[in-house]
């Protein structure tokens, strides 16, 4: 029998968990500055609250769970395994809509599962972190979200990323200016997100073959050519965004002009820029009229964030205010974003962000065994130096110290202390540092101070 | 539609987690304090790897997933949910026998599931904390094992939890010794198991109706009288334990004196309660041979936690060195503990044990909001008093200034700030305190530490 995890999904051991843990510490730790508060829903919906959200695509990738007892044999589904976390937040503000706050914001890290085909990067279980502000149309919110996530960022050590900024009136109002019919909008941003995959004149003939006039074509990769792609300033350089958005805000309201729509959608976006500028977003933000993002619901601005050596994004998200009352049946304002927690760990893993300390990382010391009579000793030096703080393991039987220490190397343990009978006679302990080979005899009670400070 | 939960599950909304991530951080800490490594496994697992492992009765228990695409209608499943959290450790010691040391102490916090029939306290989607060491049969081991659940349990606030130990081959060989044969023994632990429910007299009668001769029942009803019970100290000093356990191992070696299995089960209990001196677990320990525990699996010491106000126990655990090998075809040594997150969390919440700040306890201070014009301003305030560490929200719309303080009053924020047009002329920010109505005006600079002193 394979001992595989199953098909797309991944065991995770200690040095993985440790790094998962140190960006979710930082996710979760920054939320909650920003007045984001938890929430969790259970791993499986009953299905129906599922089904028919998603799309025919989605539906296909759903994880189905059979009806147990005497219906297991009919092949009936009534559960289904957790696809977003944006549907749970839609049924828990419905269901508890007395009880939360009237601006509820919440995060959610959890796992969700889709039946993809698995490839680099893509698994069938995968963790979402997920803000979300429900209750609000205020710009406000569109500026902390992008705070919010860029703290994140900095914090986790990301220097180089960007925030593209958008908004699906203002994309509508582009496809209208340039005479492209609103029965072709959704096939014109089809076309459109895949700008970054075949360059501009590649979607001019996406565009072309897509049915849009080549006239309307042409104008719209012409005014995306003005308004995109790099700035004049250095692009490594944070703060150049500045001028670079005025004069695209100044290119679009010129573009889009006869578009009430469009105009005002320019002044949402310099207003959330504006906004943003007491925030860690500030000076990373980037009006980009070619940020389409792929999802139809969404019906203000959008926004996403990259490092230049990742296709794709750490994360994005918009607002979108027709969704989260799904099961309400009214209309609830709500502005999220969605950081890719697997993709931040490949990048900081490939670029060795990870602090040293995680790898073997788990232990402090490690408390050798002289002898069968000396195990209670032991037990006890443990208790005292995890009463100091550290995390101590004790080697379990006794055996020949070099091979206790040897053991204890292989786990990157720095440290190990010796309660030999000389040791104990003197009230003392020795403390070997297994990465130099040096050896002390420290008085018991200064162990813990010893090891902290060699700790670091 | 309904919006609630699926039936056996919930949602936890933001004070729920606040509570489950008070108590889950104490375990990890603690955990982490003794050794153990975090690992985790996927939610789902190929279903052979399940199947068969929890009985007849398990195997109904089980969630499956119906296999995807075109083998959809086929009913077939060919995954199935996390039942437990110890065959997924037999499987991961499997597949990565040769990555792993060769103590193997990891700890894992993940969610189980179970079809069982939803009752109070009793849940289809609920967490396991367990702490399992592989690879040593040291007793050592169950005494760390010990310390570690007695120190989460008294960091949580538990100051009268008790620990029950007994041991399988000191059962076999009361069994035998009071004349009942090898064929009997499984139905002894049956009746044995229900002492706490059906008292003595109880189990006497169903060790009689489970065809156990009347001499026999009598004999171990009769031992069981003189070992267990309260001991003839109060049974609320620690400590008293002692004397207790000393009596109770001489009781039971003059009792099962022929078995020698039995005498060095006696004598392995003594060494663990000895070598768990040095531990939080010291004092708390009562050697208790009608200790049962259902599952099969267990070969050395067993035991369970337990307060005295909840029926039923916190956690329990034991030595199964047949169980972890069995991808392996092999004996390999384990011992573990599994902790009841659900339960430690409704005693919690009777007792009031969970500190007063989780409760609304989501945000310091918020920002209210002046007037559209000075949007910024209250945007960057917040940025000022996040960067103190302070957990800040921001009322994201204009509003009458006694409406946003209500706001902030009925989410429990204990302070709201106000950058009125006086304010900023003087660069000052006013800080209104909402539990007392005192309102204080402090230089923009001077607010993080009037609010984190404040905060206490």
């Amino acid at each position: 029998m394979s001992t595989q995890p199953a098909r797309g999904t991944r065991d995770f051991l200690p040095d993985d968990v440790r790094r998962r843990e140190h960006v979710v510490r930082v996710v979760r730790d920054v939320y909650e500055r920003y007045g984001f508060e938890p929430l969790e829903t259970p791993a499986f919906e009953n299905i129906e609250i599922l089904l028919g959200k998603y799309g025919d695509e989605g539906n296909k990738l759903i994880f189905k769970i059979l009806r147990r007892g005497e219906h297991e044999v009919t092949g009936e589904a009534d559960l289904a395994l957790r696809y977003d976390l944006t549907v749970p937040l839609a049924r828990v503000v419905a269901q508890y809509q007395n009880a939360l706050p009237k601006f509820f914001k919440r995060y959610q890290i959890q796992p969700v599962w889709r039946a993809d085909r698995p490839a680099r990067g893509r698994f069938r279980e995968f963790y979402q972190c997920d803000i979300d502000a429900v209750g609000s149309t205020s710009l406000v919110v569109e500026a902390e979200l992008l705070g919010a996530v860029s703290e994140v960022l900095t914090r986790l050590g990301f220097g180089d990323f960007r925030v593209r900024l958008n908004h699906r009136q203002l994309l509508t109002a582009l496809l209208e200016s340039a005479g492209v019919g609103a029965e072709l909008h959704g096939d014109a941003l089809v076309a459109l997100d895949k700008l970054d995959k075949i360059g501009q004149d590649g979607v001019e003939e996406e565009f072309t073959r897509r049915g849009i006039a080549s006239e309307s074509a042409t104008k719209l990769v012409d005014v995306l050519r003005r308004t995109t792609g790099e700035s004049e300033a250095d692009p490594g350089t944070l703060g150049a965004e500045g001028g670079h958005n005025a004069r695209m805000a100044e290119e679009l309201v010129g573009f889009v002009g006869a578009q009430q729509a469009g105009v005002a959608a320019v002044q949402a976006l310099t207003t959330i820029v504006n906004l943003a500028e007491g925030t860690p977003a500030a000076g990373r933000i980037r009006i980009d009229p070619s940020l389409a993002r792929g999802l139809s619901y969404y019906t203000g601005a959008i926004m996403e964030i990259a490092v230049p050596d990742l296709a794709g994004s750490l994360g994005g998200g918009g607002r979108y205010d027709n969704l989260v009352g799904m099961f309400l049946g009214r209309e609830v304002p709500a502005c999220g974003f969605s950081l890719g927690l697997e993709r931040i760990i490949v990048v900081m893993t490939e670029r060795g962000m990870f602090p040293g300390t995680i790898a073997g990382g788990g232990v402090d010391v490690m408390v050798t065994l002289w002898n069968e009579d000396s195990r209670g000793e032991a037990v006890a030096l443990a208790g005292e130096l995890r009463r100091g703080g550290l995390r101590v393991d004790v080697y379990p039987q006794p055996d020949r110290l070099g091979r206790q220490f040897k053991y204890a190397s292989s786990r990157n343990v720095p440290f190990v202390t010796i309660l030999g009978d000389d040791e104990r006679a003197r009230g003392d302990v020795s403390i070997k540092d297994l990465r130099s080979g040096d050896q002390v005899s420290v008085p018991r009670g200064e162990a813990v101070g010893y090891l902290r400070t060699g700790r670091q």
